[in-house]
């Protein structure tokens, strides 16, 4: 059935039972606004707006994967300022003559990340659009008042990233091919795990500044190196690059890993006599690895410095939406 | 100067300056997420997504209005909740080639519309789009923990709204063959004036319902007796209807009253008792007009039923996105 045939407010009551049970108190699809309990404190609050065709192709990605995705991004960023991710609302631009059930898919994919994070959609906006949209919004905590911001990193601090770098790329490489030999590429292309869990163990440990790598690693970084007005230099030997045995993807994975984008990985800094500690908590609760892999210099030697032989000067770009 | 000249960073640099200073311990534009200080209790969380050729023809209206118009429909919702409204994150899927300038004029009329509701714009997301994306989600406080629902409509309430209905679709009408002759028509439709001072005088006086009208007058009442499970009966000839002495317009004033939308007055329910205080409150703090325009009945009675020569089920349609 297409959805022309049940209209906006037939959407919506479909809806309504899919994003689960309202919490004590608290009311989400169905008024003006979602009302929510909030305790006093401190609110993380964020979006991220995925456009078909520059985000997302539906003749590669489903619904349910499309769903997960738009939830976890988010998520990502929440985890990236040390926080836990508790509500989103979800604003919506669909053509009427979309299948009611491909949005069933759409919101079951997205009631599984919440559910894997413990957070929830409480409500939304729908709109008709020529291209597929979805704009999430979302409110996550920090524990206490402390959070994990770009602009604290220090000269003389380690730089650590978790998991891999590059996978998300080469996996949307594969993806255009049809390629299904590595589904683990695939997998973190299409749904990538936010790091809600390894921030969690980290923040107990301190790190000093922390982003997390959407736009690519070279680009995410030099966030952190901007607002902390600091350089780095990062060993290239160090990163931990996908692993490309058996495929054939253009690039090499180091450029995948500089600008890739889209790994949904933390990036940190923590001073070196806490580093080692950090790494190894986080890997022994969550399982994920942590690779170090440089150090944050004074700003004056340059932003992002690759060693590969001799400090040059990082040029690898990564993903700017309005240059592309 | 085009967007793809400066760049996402560049561009978010630039909005950074727009949106004003960050409260004490607050952190806006510039890391993974906004950081907000926020008091225990009660958060209201709602989204609108504004697209090109649906919501809004660039042609018509000009970047200051899109802007504060984008903030103001989302400060409706909070306004129909009886809340203030507090912070909000802008999602913006913009063409590459659009004037920096353009961007500009539209952030300064979001801030103009902040300014006037003591709010502001914290952070947001950039992307490419081939239609222009305008997707504000926006936090809110009720006062205390009191919010007004949709739900509370009983037998026996009487109904009444805010201002003038029909104006905006009146307005979009005389906007689109470039009419000028009616402003205040041009205005209603260009930037609607959210209801917050209303509001938050008439949550004194216990309203047992409220709604903003959006999508037209019929459905946003019928959207209260739906959730209310009542009907209701509204006097015809009660309604305050747009005066169109001396323009042409296709409809009548109460085909626009009634299904023109846009409106972003409050339409609310309150016991008879309690009626007359509440009119007259408001009036006599914000100037604004409210009007008594009909009665909460049994729902065996029919949802919503219109009085102009007997009982007439109200078929008149208002906006459904999905199946225009």
């Amino acid at each position: 059935m297409e959805l022309s045939e049940v209209g906006e407010f037939g959407l919506i009551d479909l809806l309504r039972a899919k994003v689960g049970e309202p919490g004590e108190g608290e009311v989400w699809v169905g008024d003006d606004t979602a009302v929510l309990r909030a305790p006093a404190g401190t609110i993380l609050f964020t979006t991220d707006l995925l456009v078909e065709h520059v985000h997302f192709d539906t003749a590669f990605i489903g619904p349910e994967d499309l769903g997960y995705k738009s939830i976890a991004v988010n998520i990502s960023d929440v985890a990236a300022m040390g926080g836990v991710p508790r509500r989103a609302v979800v604003g919506l631009g669909v053509s009427p003559d979309l299948e009611v059930e491909w949005i069933e898919k759409l919101y079951a994919g997205m009631r599984e990340c919440c559910d894997e994070f413990d957070m929830a959609v409480v409500g939304g906006d729908l709109s008709r659009s020529k291209e597929l949209i979805i704009s999430v919004a979302l409110l996550g905590n920090p524990a206490g008042r402390l959070f994990v911001p770009r602009s604290g990193a220090r000269v003389g601090d380690a730089v650590c990233v978790t998991g891999t770098l590059g996978a998300s790329a080469a996996g949307l490489r594969l993806m255009r091919e049809e390629n299904k030999e590595r589904l683990d590429l695939l997998k973190a292309h299409l749904r990538p795990t936010p790091r809600v869990r390894e921030s969690q163990v980290l923040r107990k440990h301190l790190p000093t500044a922390m982003i997390d790598i959407s736009d690519g690693f070279s680009v995410d970084l030099g966030h952190i190196c901007e607002s902390s007005d600091v350089g780095v230099v990062v060993e290239g030997g160090d990163l931990p690059l996908v692993d490309l045995t058996g495929v054939t993807v253009d690039e090499s994975p180091l450029q995948l890993g500089l600008s890739g984008g889209e790994d949904y990985e933390l990036c940190f800094t923590i001073p070196q006599d806490r580093c080692a500690a950090a790494m190894s908590a986080v890997t022994k609760a969550t399982g994920t690895k942590v690779t170090r892999v440089g150090e944050i210099v004074e700003s004056s030697r340059g932003r992002v410095l690759l060693v590969e032989s001799g400090d040059t000067p990082l040029e690898a770009p990564g993903w700017d939406h309005l240059r592309v």
